[in-house]
């Protein structure tokens, strides 16, 4: 039994740093690599390209809307063809780094409101998939199931992978529970890993209101900027490693 | 009889424009096309390779220092490694369009002030062949003949190619009279058309002092963004080609 | 009978222009300087200052969203405090050039998406409110009659200039026609002249369909970047003062 | 017998922090605040600038050259002009979030590349200064004591205020030991504050080859990014005041 870890990562900007990346590129299998438009520049984008080529980390296009100062948070209301031009030119920056540390950009995820933005709007993520697709038909998108994104990646036939959130809680309907309510964020370390556990043997997950519901996922996403997260993404490596499941890229170079 | 006639295109920003990149399209076999560090966006960049591919004429990176206001003519003096990583992610986001549109990057022509830099500075000519050939130890840096990054390219075995300016005056020493020197720029076609069609039959150009000095180039930059700048290069490419000469990218897609 | 005219200056960026802004401070009689966020650079913000501090053309700050390669276009959905610290932002960096040319900055008018969201959402339209009070609660803001901003100014007891639009089809809501509408925007400057000649005279304007609205303005905008934005502005101007109506900022310095 | 202490704050950028900004507000006496140029963005600036008027801290505007990805490190060689209206701007933004919080910008420091450019090169330094000099003719500087820009100063009888610096060795020339030099920075918190008393006490201070050269300084600088800078700029604090010095802006609000 196999499963992927992914974590966002590179999320620096100049003389500011975000998160431990060493730490989390010891755990993780796939790495989601900002490209300069939420975070990450070229010097950064570099390093981390090169500290996960290192490690045999798959290296993902963490693409974004153009916004650091938000950190790619608000959901801008750009038209879907610049957002397609956008994040062809993210994969094209990355992939150079990619192709100079003797790798390659495997995947793509986008980030904050682009992620949550193609999980509804399907111009957008049509948008997307064909700026993935342009940059490598065989390339997947990384996206959580049951969204907009998924449904039109399906029905263009192109590559798709679907994650689960190691510290989130679920609705009934599969989504996520929004943030702003109580409950939304789990931060136990024994309950998280044993929540992952269940999603990768079940392929089922216990939602905030008690039911089981089910829930396919190709790769697990490990916060890497709250606090304790390299402690909760090692508890969850461990428990899934020590339950004989062996952590490894969806989408290896 | 062959010679390249290159010329910066993609050079608008946003709601902003520069130059007429259709007329020179028309004109040139090499597109140095801007990669957003000093102008251009990812939809300029799109649209501006997709005009160079539907033409045929080759697509070169015309990576800058990152600074658009100053439209890349200050010499930013950040640090070699910085400028490396910035080159390469220019040269892989154009690179990204190059590949949806059927085509790729040819070559790499550093613009405005690391143009300069390059010519001068050896670990910044360092900095910008090893981001080259980081991403493609085959593809050209076209630079001006005599320099350091010439010389660099020479001593690294990194390939090189030469331009010459149809319409700036020579120094005896075969560099370009500083533009705040009376008699730098040259604007008569005429007189343009017949030096150009000299330097590349020849091989020689006549400097600003009167004497013959050898020139061997491989391309000749046409300016695009000053007044004039489509009437003189088409006269530049009427007199070349009415003299047989053929007009041929120096390193075809 | 007085009226003012106003037009949108300085949106050029670095090396790249927009419109001609000298011919059009010898029209209006407030400019509205963009200040950085759409357009506008620092350099280009002194300079047009200075060059309506000359004319004793009236300043004004031309707010926008963080968005230069979309001009401000964009309806960004980013926070209304963060829209207020960026407003007061803006209109500090304006003032500091006014105070150097001897004058101050005597209104604000949101640009593009921001203009038309304050427009119809309340909590952003108090937003701009409450940073142009911070700034001066003497200060008035300049926008459209009827929307959320104006409600808002009058509950918050804020001073609020009113404009109309010259060369723009008003619906019998008395809002603007859509752009994307055919007849939204008129161009034969005639009929543009004796429009905006009865706006003032009359309180009064004609709708798309047909039927007379009243309009009651302090303030007609005048746009700067369409072709043939000049001429259509003068005859605007000459069509006012030969009906003896004077033009006069209403905010003067 | 009053000395000023002035710390660098602010210096975050969006979702990313840098320093403990409110524990050095109960420190210090001056706050050079950045002002979006090399750090800082107009919400951060709103809310350091709150703090600082709540305790009473004079607000200093920390102007940079536009750079942050480079923190305002490298000397970017722009044109004076360019530097003068950049600096303007950046006052004149500072000053409206001072004027909402009910105080003033009452000195301007630049940072970095530029506070280093100024105390070597006349022509930027007059830039600086005719910027200072138009928002307001009574705003000092703060700089070193000794270099091109206190000279101007004097010069064109422009206020200026020197600094001295706690935690950094000094040159018999009374220039600064470069960072890269062995022994250039101080970081034993006893040491450190008993050179600030004698600084303050004698107007001396011990070079890094052991003899006592004078120094005249109106405030000390005690940095804010580095480890333990809070536990040493407490030290230094805690020293001053014990030896009965008061700590008082230089130039209050």
């Amino acid at each position: 039994m196999n499963i992927d870890l992914n974590s966002d990562l590179g999320e620096g900007y100049g003389p500011w740093t975000m998160g431990d990346d060493e730490a989390l590129l010891d755990i993780v299998s796939s790495a989601n690599i900002a490209c300069g438009f939420h975070a990450g520049d070229p010097s950064i984008m570099r390093r981390t390209v090169e500290l996960a080529a290192e490690r045999g980390v798959a290296i993902g296009a963490h693409v974004s809307y153009p916004d650091r100062r938000g950190f790619g948070r608000y959901d801008l209301n750009i038209p879907p063809d610049q957002v397609q031009d956008d994040v062809l030119y993210q994969i094209g920056a990355l992939e150079a780094f990619a192709r100079s540390a003797g790798t390659r950009v495997s995947y793509v995820k986008p980030h904050g409101a682009l992620y949550n933005a193609i999980a509804v709007d399907r111009a957008l993520a049509r948008a997307v998939i064909a700026a993935v697709s342009a940059f490598d038909p065989s390339m997947p998108l990384l996206t959580q199931p049951g969204g907009a994104a998924a449904e039109v990646a399906a029905a263009a036939d192109a590559p798709c992978r679907h994650e689960g959130f190691a510290d989130r809680a679920y609705l009934p309907t599969g989504q996520l529970v929004p943030r702003s309510r109580q409950g939304a964020v789990l931060t136990e370390p024994d309950a998280v890993s044993q929540r992952v556990l269940d999603m990768v043997q079940t392929h089922e997950v216990t939602t905030i209101e008690g039911q089981t519901i089910p829930l396919h996922v190709d790769s697990i996403c490990l916060h890497g900027d709250t606090p304790g997260a390299v402690t909760l993404a090692r508890a969850v490596r461990d428990r899934l490693t020590n339950a004989g499941v062996h952590i490894e890229a969806f989408c290896p170079a």
